[in-house]
């Protein structure tokens, strides 16, 4: 059984779990697909981040039978080809709940606590107590999304005391969420968000869902943040909300246009704080992955089931 | 039964859901103590924030049964004057639990998720991803202190997947907590805090508790964070120790000069995070405050046992 890893720099003591773990299986490690592509034709199972196949790859990886994605993005996957050859996908979905919910309280406790004013005062050497101070506690946050990290995001609030709301298409009960109600209900759960958070995956259904008037539906102190996809809602309906005092504040994290050019008007907006899109990224990422990894090959090594498969013709 | 309140700016609402709780009790509102001295004499009960009474307005008081200080702090009160003539005294302790508890989980995940880069970017609209993300789940607290503030603390850790060890004078064990220390065995506890809160009052025992050999216990990555007394450790301690790089980084919310003076190089400190004395400050203060007057007023007048009470020989 031969494991071929195309992930560059993997730190020493996760490839000596991976060996002293599993001493029957054989494993090689390549700095990149340029480097990985000449063991293809023998590698059984391949740990990559999903964006550097394509179908020709595939043709040439004659004994594949596991792709192991270390990312929960799959759109560069050519999955035609991989259902066509039978191999098996699997991903690591889920991995971005825990340090994207620790990022959604850590934003929104930073807006409540008036961070961004408390850090300029700072770097003035001003000491200024005369601040509006807000509290998480016994206030209302709505989720638009009820996934791994929107339940993440609402077990977290549910902590400090709030209120959870959740939104998804089926309007389905979950943990975690006080009530979710479903798109077309999209509103009432608006009107109510003291903080929103919108964690929603990019599909036809949610491409430029948040429009003006929803803006108008949220209380003029709330406080909106995005960590999901950047198209949910138009670059100028995000700025009109603010400017317009719609909401207090918004924070982002994914926007129609990354890298943010230097000259978008995000950057400058008092009542818009941005974020490199890092929501997601944690010192943690590549031992969280190698774990559901080794669970996986231990599964496929005793012919047991696997975690995070994923369907090539949906692509999740 | 007259109730005389000398607390400035107290919102509508609050007067009159004690009036209209409390028809038989009548309520005079004066605009701090020097508007309220003349109403001295036939106050039965006396709301105040406990900073603007001595021994003789006590003396001048001669109807005055109870004292509810809409305080934590009772450093001002005139206790031997108090208990001369037996007067009940209440507070509002436990008021500051929920504030400071996500004050501290707040500043934590903003050096976790580094937050003042991040802004540092913003300000010069710079994409930027490389920085080094941490997280809290999975990593330990380590409390100094197991009161009210610290118990809650402790609560949200929890939430957040952390370990939790606090530090008591007894080190009897307690809820929230995974492990509880006395301060005897302080070194322990710290040698193990990947995050530090501290949240003592300041008493002769805690006063400089905190010397160099305790930063140099912490792991350097240690964050610590005080809001409990500024006189815990001495400026220069501080210093040293980020200088050093014997930890990673100071978040302080009271320290041993306050207001912090222009020119104190803690400002300036790039490992060192400043807030103005703000842990506690929340625009909820006045209504939890006036529910636990509520719930004791209502105790008091049908002889029911009261919440808070203060010993004057101890003051707390």
């Amino acid at each position: 059984m031969k494991v071929l890893s195309v992930l560059k720099r993997i730190p020493e003591e996760l490839k000596q779990s991976l060996e002293s773990n599993f001493p029957s299986v054989e494993f090689r490690y390549c700095h990149g697909m340029k480097e990985g592509e000449a063991y293809l034709e023998e590698a059984d199972i391949l740990l990559t981040y999903g964006e550097d196949l394509n179908e020709e790859r595939i043709e040439k990886a004659g004994r594949l039978k596991w792709i192991m994605v270390m990312s929960a993005g799959m759109d560069l996957m050519p999955f035609r080809a991989i259902e066509a050859k039978g191999i098996l996908v699997t991903n690591v979905r889920g991995i971005h709940a825990k340090p994207m919910a620790e990022y959604a309280i850590g934003m929104f406790l930073q807006v409540a606590k008036r961070a961004k004013v408390l850090q300029q005062q700072e770097a003035r050497s001003e000491w200024n107590r005369r601040l509006d101070f807000q509290e998480l506690n016994d206030r209302t946050m709505t989720i638009l999304g009820t996934g791994a990290i929107a339940s993440e995001t609402a077990r977290l609030a549910k902590a400090f005391g709030m209120t959870t709301n959740g939104v998804s298409k089926s309007g389905r009960a979950k943990e975690h969420f006080d009530h979710v109600y479903s798109v077309e209900e999209l509103h009432v759960p608006l009107e109510k968000g003291d903080y929103v958070a919108a964690v929603l995956p990019s599909t036809e259904d949610t491409s430029g869902l948040l429009k003006e008037e929803h803006f108008q539906t949220m209380p003029e102190h709330a406080v909106f943040l995005n960590m999901g996809r950047g198209d949910l809602v138009a670059t100028d309906v995000i700025l009109d909300a603010v400017r317009k005092g719609e909401i207090a504040h918004a924070v982002l994290d994914v926007m129609e246009e990354e890298p943010l050019p230097e000259e978008h008007p995000f950057w400058k907006e008092e009542a818009i704080t941005v974020t490199p899109h890092i929501s997601g990224i944690t010192s943690r990422y590549l031992p969280r992955g190698f774990e559901i990894f080794e669970k996986n090959l231990h599964a496929y090594l005793n012919e047991q089931s696997m975690e995070n498969i994923i369907d090539p013709e949906r692509g999740y």
